[in-house]
C-alpha cells in the first residue's frame, strides 16, 4: 500500500507546487495567519475530511480515521511566515511587502495538504488514525504548540512526527538525531536609556548610540569569555534601532535578539551575564537601560525509538538515498512540546535549490519543490513503520 | 522713538506669546512648512505690508519702506520645526506627532512679525527699509538661505541682522562674535552591506549590527585620536538602523550622522579619517559601505564692524544687561550664507527658562517667551544703529 | 603481585612529597629544566636502574626489564615549570622568582621516580619491560615528546600510558576519553607597527595601543560570529605588551596568545579570520603589522582499547572510587604524539586540594598530594592489565 | 656688546655641538642624571664662574655677578633624557640602552654652558646678574623646578626666561605666547585585576587584557562624547602591560598614561569620567581596580609684558627671521612653576631638521644643531632687553 500512496503522491507532484507557490504570494505573520488558516480548513471542506478550526489560535486539525484498528498518530506542519522582504526575482515571489515564507512552512502545508488528499484514497485500508496537525505560530515564541496541546487536542494522541523541509541539506538527504535535535531559542530586548540632545553638543547628552554599541560589542565576550568553550551558545542582536534625525543625539537605543542555547544551565548562565554587562556598561555611562528576556521553546529534544524508525521508514522512500544522524542545529523548534508530552521524532528533509546558496531567514531563501512529496512521503512510511510496533 | 517702538513691543507681548504658542502646536518639518509661510504670509496681508511668498521655496519676504531715507536692512527669522516627539507636559504642546518646535524658531516668528506689526506704526518716520526675512529650512541643509540669495531677493539689501533665542543663555543676556560664531555642520549616511540570515548561524552570516557597532566605537577615535587636539570637531551618529526581526541576523546597518567642525582643513581630514576606517572596518568583516558625505552650511562668521554694532546697540535695549563676545558654539546655522554675500551679524538672545534644564533639539525642549520681546527689541536697536554710520 | 606494589608505594608517600616539594621549591621553565634533569638522573644512578640522559632535549629515559617475558610500555611523567610567579603561602612555595610548578609536572616526577623505586624490588617477577619515560617541556610547543620519538627511544615500545595530576577533578575520581581528549594549542603573536610621538600629540602619531586594543576586541568575535557554534574554539591573548614611558604613545603593540581547537578545520578558519581582522583594523589605523601563527601540538586522541583498559585497570586501584569517560578539555598535551606513533591512553587523577579553587596555570594553583601515589598505582594497574592482553 | 657676545657664540659653535652631542649619547633618565650634573659642574668649575650642585635634586646653577648694576635674571636650560630606545643612524647615536635625549634637553644645556663661557668673557661691562639655572627632571612629574624653587634659589631672581628648541618650529622661528603656552601635563595608572588562569578555560578566569582593551577604547570617548568640544584635552595611555606567558589568561592588566588640559575644570572632569568608565567596566566584568591619578604640573602660563620683551628682543638676533603668538601647545612643562612665582616667558626656538619628520619623544627625534646658537642669543637678548627696563 506504502507504494501505491507514494505513487499517488508522485501524481499530486503539479498540485503540490501549485498550494506551495500560492502561499509564498500570500504569506501571513505568526499569530496573523487567519487567512492561511482558513485555506486550509477549506480544503479539508472540499475533501470531506473532519477538521475543527481555532485550535489554540488559529491551529487546524483534521482527523482522518482508518477503516482498520491501530494507533493515532498526529503528523504536523507549521503555517506561518516571516517578517522579512522578499527579494528573489521569480514569479511566486511574495505579494505581500515585508513579508515573506524564509522559511518553508508553505512547503511543509502543501506536503501535509496533498498527504490528506492521497491518504483520502485509501481510507479504508488503513490501519489507525492521522491527525493531520497544521500548527500555527512556529516562528514566534510563545508559539502555537503550547497551546494546541493545551486545547487538549492532542490527548488521545499516541505518537508525533513532524519534518522541516531544509534548505541547507541536500535533495535525497534525510537527517535526525536521536536525543537534542534543535536548540532552545530565547528573545531579548534591551532598552538603552541615555539623554537626548543636539548633535553638535554631546558632552551635554548621554549618547545612546555608542552606548548601544559598546553593549552589543561586550555581549559578544559572553560566548568567547564566559561560556564553557565546550558548550554550545549563540548571541545575536537581530535589530538595533536608535535615532530619528541625523542631527539630534539619540537619547534612547534598542537591541533586540535572540539567544541559543542546548542545556539548560547555559540558558541561566547568559541571562545573568547579560545582565551584569547591561548594568556595568550603563554604569560606566550614567545611563539606565530596562532589561527583558523571555524564555522561548525548550530544546528539542527527540525519542531515541522514534527517531530510530524515522530512519528505517525512510529505507522505504525512494526519494531518499542517505538517511544520517546529525549535530543539533541552533534553530528554535516548538515541536519540543510535543515530544515532551508525546513519543515523537522531528526530521530534516534535504530541500536544497541548486544555484541557491541562501540560508533559512534570508530575502533570497527558497526550496527545491522536489522535496515536497520526499516529505510527505517519509511522514506516511513513518506512520506505518509506528503502526507496526 | 527707539524707546516708543520698544514701549509697543511690551504692548504686543500677549500677541508674540499667543502667535509662538500656535506655531508650537501645529510645527512643520524643514521644506514641507508650507502651512506655516501661509500663516505669516495672512498676517502681513493683515497688516497691510507688502510681501512675496515662495521665495527660494517656502521663503516669505515683507518690505516696509520708511519715510525717510536709509539704508536697507534685513532682519531674519528661520520658521521651520524638527522630527522630534514632544514631550513636554503644558497646554502647548505639539499636536503633531513626532514634530516639534525644539529649537526655538517660532519664538522667532512671533517676535519678527510682532516687530514688523509695530514698525507698520513708525512708517512714516522710518528711516531706511527693513526687509522681513521670513526664512524656511534652517534646520535641514541645503536649507533655505542658500536658493532665498539665489533668488535676488537681497540683491538691493546692505546689511542682515538676525538672532536666535537661546535655551541655554539665562534671560537678559546677549551672545555675539567678532569672527566664527557657528560651526560647519555636515550630514553623512553610511551603509555597512553584509549578508543575513538566521539568528542561530551567526557564521553564515556577516553580522551588520557587530560591524556596525565596532563602526561607531572607531569613528569615536577620529576626534579623541586624529585630530589636533587644539583644533574643534564633532562626530555624531543621530541614527543606528538595522533589522527587522529578533531572530534575523540583520544584512544591512545604517548609521547617520552629523560633523561639526570650524576650519575647513578640519572638515577635510574628518572626510578622509572615517573613510579610512569604514574600509578598514568592512576588510575586518567582509562586507562592503557606501559612505556619503553631504557638506553643509559653511561656519557661520560675523562681520566684526556689525557685530560691535550688536553690541552697542544693546546698550539701549532695557532687558539686557550683559553683552558679551563667546566663544563659537557647535550648533551650524545657515545665516552663514548671508555673511558670505552681505555685511552682517548674527546674535544669541538669552531664553533660559527657570528649571527647564534642556537643551535645543531635546524632546522637553522649552523657551522664556518673555525673550521674544528682548529678541525683537535687539533686531530694531540694531537697525538704528546701522542706519546712523 | 599488584597489590604489594601498592603497598609498597603507600610507605613511600613521604618520600614523594618530599621530591614533589623539594622541585616545587626548584621549578625551571621548560626547555631550560637542566638541573631537574640531573636530578632525575641521579635519582636513577642511585637506584641502579640504568637510563639515559639528553634524549631530545633534555629527556631521561630509564628502563627496567623484568625477569618474565612481556611487552614493553613507556610510562610518560613530564618535569617542567611554568613562567608565572607563585603567590602561594606555604612552606615549599617556589624560591625561584616568576617561575612556577602551576601545572603540577612536579608530582608527575615524583610519581613516576617513586614507581620506579618500588618496581626495582619487584624486578624479578615483574613481566616485559618498563621506560621509565620523562619528559622536558611540555608546556612549551615544540615540546619535548616529539624530539624524543624522533631519537628513536620508542622504537621498541609497545604502548605508551601517561597521566595528568588534576587539579580541578576531586581525589578519587579518574577521567580519560576514547576519543579525542585534549584540544590543539597553537601559539601565535601579532605586532602591531604604528607610528610613536608626544602624549600630547596624539595626531601626529599612530596609537599601538588603541590599535592593539580594537584587534583584541575584534578577535573575540571569532569564536561568537564566524564559528559554528556547535564547534569549539578558544582564543586567548595571553600577553599585551606595548609602550615604555606614561608620556609616550606607543608606537607598537605585541600580543600573544593561543588557539585551542578540536578539529582542523577549525584551525585553518580561525587563522584565516584572525589575518582578516588584523589586516583590517590595521587598514583602519593606516598602521603595519606582523603575524605569526605557530601550530602546536594536534589535538590529543586517545585509543580506544587503551582507555578502555585503564578504565579496566582503575577497578583495581582502591584509591580510585569513580573512572568516568569525559568531554575534551582545551588543554593541549604534546603526548599527542605518542598515541599518534603507538597504541596508548592518556588519563586524568582527580587532584583537587580542599578549599583551593584556583586552575592550573594559577598563581594559586596546588594539588592533593595523595593523588601522587594514585597516579603511579593506577599507572602500574595499566600496565600489568595491558601485559595480560 | 650683544652683537659681539652673538660673534662669540658663534665662535663656539663647535663646541656646542661636541657638548650637546657628547651629552646625547651618554642621556640620564629624570632624576637619575648625576653624571650629566656633575658634567654640567665640571664645565663652571673650569670656567671659574662660581656654582652649587644638588639644587633641589641634581640642579646646579652658576652665578655671574656683572660689572654693572642691574636685575638678576635667570636663564634655565633643564638636561634629562627619556627611556625611548635611539633608532636614529647616526655617529652620535645614544651609547645607553633604552635611553635616549628625544626632546633637545641636551641642546639646552649646550646652549646654555656655552652661553655662561662667553658672558664670562664680558663679565665687567656686564649689568645686573646673570643665574645660569640647569634643571634636571623636567620629563618626570613633580620635576625638578618645584624643588628647585623650594630651595630658596631663585628667592632674589626678578625674571625668569627660557627656550625649548622645538623640532617642528622651523629653523629662524621664535614662537611664544602671552597667555597660556603650554598644558598641564597628568599622569594616570589603572590596574585592573581580573583573575588569571589556563589559556584554554576563559570561563574560569577574569581575561584583564580583555577587560584592558574595553578601558582603552572606552576611555577615548571622554574626549569624543564627555568633554566640551571646545575645550582641549587629551588623554594618551603609553602603556599597556600584561601577561606573562602566552598559553596563561593575565590576572591583571595595568594601563599608564598621560592627561593633558588646558583648563582646571577640564582636568576635574576628565578625572570624574575616568572613575566612571573604569568602575563600570570592572562591574561589567566582575573584575576590581586601582586607578592613581597624579596631577602634574600646573598649565605654563606666560606673563605678557615678559613674553612681549621676548619678541622684541628677538628682532635683534639676526638667526631669527620670524617671530609670532602661537596657540598653546599640548606639551608640559614645569617652567610653569617659575612662572607662577616670578615674572617670565618661555618661548620655542624653531630647531626642525631638514628631512627629518619625528616629532619630539620619537625614537627618531633629531634637532638642527644650528639653533643651538640661536637659543643662546635670545636668551641673552631678552636679558639685555630685561635690564633696560
Amino acid at each position: 500500500m506504502l507504494q501505491a500512496i507514494h505513487n499517488k503522491l508522485d501524481e499530486l507532484y503539479p498540485e503540490m507546487v501549485d498550494i506551495r507557490r500560492y502561499l509564498h504570494q500570500y504569506p501571513e505573520v505568526s499569530f496573523q495567519e487567519t487567512k492561511t488558516a482558513q485555506y486550509i480548513a477549506d480544503y479539508y471542506e472540499k475533501l470531506g475530511i473532519p477538521y475543527e478550526k481555532n485550535i489554540g489560535g488559529n491551529g487546524v486539525i483534521a482527523t482522518l480515521t482508518g477503516g482498520k484498528p491501530g494507533k493515532t498518530v498526529a503528523l504536523r506542519a507549521d503555517f506561518d511566515a516571516l517578517p522579512i522582504q522578499d527579494e528573489k526575482d521569480v514569479p511566486y515571489r511574495s505579494k505581500v511587502d515585508g513579508v515573506m515564507h524564509a522559511c518553508g512552512h508553505d512547503g511543509h502545508t502543501a506536503s501535509l495538504l496533498t498527504l490528506a488528499k492521497t491518504m483520502k484514497g485509501f481510507q479504508d485500508e488503513l490501519p489507525g488514525t492521522i491527525l493531520f496537525l497544521h500548527q500555527h505560530a512556529e516562528e514566534y515564541a510563545p508559539g502555537g504548540a503550547k497551546p494546541i496541546i493545551e486545547s487538549g487536542a492532542l490527548d488521545d494522541v499516541d505518537a508525533v512526527f513532524g519534518t522541516h523541509l531544509w534548505a541547507t541539506t541536500p535533495l535525497g538527504v534525510l537527517q535526525t538525531s536521536k536525543d537534542v535535535f534543535m536548540a532552545g531559542p530565547d528573545r531579548f530586548d534591551i532598552t538603552v536609556q541615555g539623554q537626548g540632545g543636539h548633535g553638535g553638543y554631546p558632552h551635554e547628552t548621554k549618547d545612546a548610540i555608542t552606548i548601544g554599541s559598546q553593549l552589543v560589542s561586550q555581549l559578544q565576550q559572553i560566548v568567547s569569555r564566559r561560556l564553557d568553550p565546550l558548550k554550545t551558545a549563540v548571541i545575536s542582536i537581530g535589530q538595533f534601532e536608535a535615532g530619528d534625525a541625523f542631527n539630534v543625539i539619540a537619547d534612547k537605543a534598542k537591541l533586540v535578539g535572540t539567544v541559543r542555547y542546548l542545556d539548560k544551565d547555559v540558558q541561566d548562565q547568559v541571562m545573568k551575564e547579560m545582565e551584569k554587562i547591561i548594568k556595568g556598561i550603563c554604569v560606566a555611562n550614567d545611563a539606565t537601560y530596562t532589561f527583558n528576556y523571555e524564555k522561548g521553546y525548550p530544546p528539542l529534544v527527540n525519542h531515541a525509538e522514534e527517531a530510530e524508525l524515522v530512519l528505517k521508514a525512510s529505507e522505504n522512500v525512494q526519494a531518499i538515498h542517505t538517511a544520517e544522524e546529525v549535530k543539533p542545529v541552533m534553530a528554535g523548534e516548538d515541536f519540543a512540546y510535543y515530544t515532551m508530552e508525546k513519543p515523537g521524532a522531528y526530521f530534516f528533509t534535504g530541500a536544497q535549490k541548486e544555484g541557491n546558496p541562501y540560508p533559512h531567514h534570508h530575502p533570497m531563501f527558497d526550496i527545491d519543490e522536489r522535496a515536497i512529496p520526499t516529505a510527505a512521503k517519509t511522514l506516511i512510511a513513518a506512520y506505518f513503520e509506528y503502526q507496526k510496533q
